[in-house]
């Protein structure tokens, strides 16, 4: 029995994150930076700025590691065919007749499969991250933790920094760093990963790739849905209520599609952790 | 007649930036600086303060480039020639006795031939950066896109920047990337350039640049003239019509020298813009 | 006479400063975040940020000698021994059951030990800066006076910068690069030792280095004392007498233990200069 099992986290880990994941990972990303309140509104009256920021969304990690490193951040740029996938991305989500894009991610099995194949590709980059930082520090187990999270995670960073570059967040000092789930997630895999590459952990690379990209499209997942699960429950009347079993700010939840029978709410983004589970939500109640 | 034409571009894409039209581009930017509000008496309050920044403007193209291609943002304080000749033109803007520079600079033709000048430099700074980063990216066109860019224009990057460090600056979201004329300029010409440069565009390097300069030279000198011919209507009465005509902030536009015949106006630098025509305007109307 | 002078400087300048040098900085260091308004609420609340900003304050200026060169900023995450023996450091003046460090720290001739052996560390600081920079840069001594400074004096500039991320710090233009007085000591520091590395200065570096050292040692102490003897005289009887005395904002001197005689006031670091002589006061009088 162990003997197909090598084999399929093998092959697994060998899946290549071109194109399919990839299309993924922008799309949700995209998707992600357009449920920001004002966000469609700016692609129409500067889309400049507007593809910058979703280039930033969707390389973000990259360019922090890349930051850290010393290493060209406009190397991203250099790669001319992920950029033109991304800049597709961007361009169909914000500007397709009828709002296409928007309309199809927002049926349910298609959110999910988008988000856990985003997850997917957060293993390949805390993989790539930790196993580049080796091969600049030896044994800096440190550096590899820190450019394995920045890869997986740090986009939300670069994003937020973006933000008060733009002026269109401010920062409390009791927020700063304080880290979303996923960021917590990834820090987890980050020291995994770089456990096993100073060969802490016997467990071989393959497998620990799958086991781990299992549990967090599994979490990703269950989260999703519980996350919806609890706002359609029958107490959930108000925008007051939502916001409370979110653990969210009042002004971040809106009444979207008011019936009789059900109060449905559109969850804002919030721009601190749009990384975050909540960021699937908007879609899931408002069909 | 083709002859002497090439010779002509030819030995005007060799002539040297340095000295003097390094001279009049430091002259332009520390002048700039220098009507910003507040600014002369920060000199004398702050020296230091008020050089690096000096630095910043006269400076600020190359060090974006520097950072986006992760090589040291300091190489340009190791050319002590260069910041030598920037921090004389920085003191005898700033503390010359009787503000000599600065009555000067006020005359029109100084003024003009000034202008015209910098933009000669910025067509080499264009080509600089597309040459270079075509050196460490040979297939990554977007890349030597944004280097020319970045040198040519990206010094109001770099100011906004330090002006939002120093909190001098509130960005709002909807002016962030919204770019000047000089711009879009530079970007088309750093798009024309990267042709160019990859053989996807059948004209000689020479000549390119010389089209490219008379171009720049042309559009500034012209649009200087016409803002100033504007301004100097007789329906231009108050601060009020000639904000609106200018499409500035209302408090940007403050009477100067109100005669009897003519209304006057100095048009205090915004930070946003400061490369933009307007901030030749100051002197033009005040004589 | 002069032969064990020679000797004597000599055997200075080769004191390792690991680890009790090293040791005296960081406790320095994060004794003064310690003191910021919250920072111990903080380190309870969100260990990984404090421990983040216990690290830019050990380390912020080999951090922005790193950044100005191009080098990863993250190298000193590398040095595994240094980032364990400030992290040890961080937690023990952060958790220690009864504050015991924080007691022994307050006890004055403890200070004034820690305060000159960190005023040592500097003198290392700005000669390895200054080699450094010259390893690049041959003839550029600009970018070694600004290397040697960035590692002397540059953590404030980056722990201001982080506090400018994090909303706590609102700039304010006319504060920015007006320099504390060790900042200016350290450009004097780093300006002598650029001489002396480009052989315009005919004293060995030995020498140079334990005079300037002992000069640094002196001010830092005899500051200290003089501004605690300032402090305790009679006619400082409340607050806005002694923000005169330090020429420091109201509300940053806060009386801590009236008693009948004298009154005694802690002064809150202000976090623009934390690296300032007053960064010292709070524990002189509120024993």
């Amino acid at each position: 029995m162990d003997f197909p099992w090598n084999e399929l986290t093998l092959a697994f880990s060998h899946t290549s994150m071109f194109p399919f994941f990839d299309i993924a990972h922008y799309l949700v990303s995209v998707m992600a930076l357009k449920r920001q309140p004002g966000a469609a509104a700016m692609a129409r009256k500067n889309p400049l700025s507007s593809w910058f920021t979703a280039m930033l969304h969707c390389f973000g990690g990259g360019i922090l590691s890349c930051i850290l490193l010393a290493e060209p951040p406009l190397r991203f740029l250099a790669n001319n065919t992920n950029i033109l996938l991304a800049s597709s991305i961007w361009y169909i989500t914000f500007f397709c007749p009828c709002d296409l894009v928007s309309q199809g991610y927002s049926f349910l099995p298609v959110q999910l499969l988008a988000a856990g194949m985003k997850e997917v590709t957060r293993t390949w980059k805390i993989v790539g991250g930790v196993t580049h930082a080796n091969s600049y520090y030896k044994n800096g187990w440190i550096v590899m933790i820190a450019i394995g999270w920045a890869r997986g995670a740090g986009g939300s960073i670069i994003t937020n920094f973006e933000q008060l570059v733009k002026g269109g967040w401010k920062p409390e000092a009791d927020e700063w760093l304080k880290m979303s789930y996923p960021g917590k997630v990834t820090l987890l895999g980050s020291v995994i990963f770089t456990f096993q590459q100073t060969k802490l952990l016997a467990i071989s690379r393959h497998n620990l790739m799958f086991l781990y990209t299992m549990f967090l499209v599994a979490t990703k997942l269950l989260g999703s849905l519980e996350l919806r699960a609890q706002l359609l429950q029958p107490e959930v009347q108000d925008c007051s209520t939502a916001s409370t079993l979110l653990q969210l700010p009042p002004l971040l939840c809106v009444p979207v599609h008011p019936s009789v029978d059900v109060h449905v709410y559109g969850v804002l983004q919030h721009p601190d952790n749009h990384d975050d589970y909540r960021d699937c939500y908007y879609a899931f109640c408002s069909f």
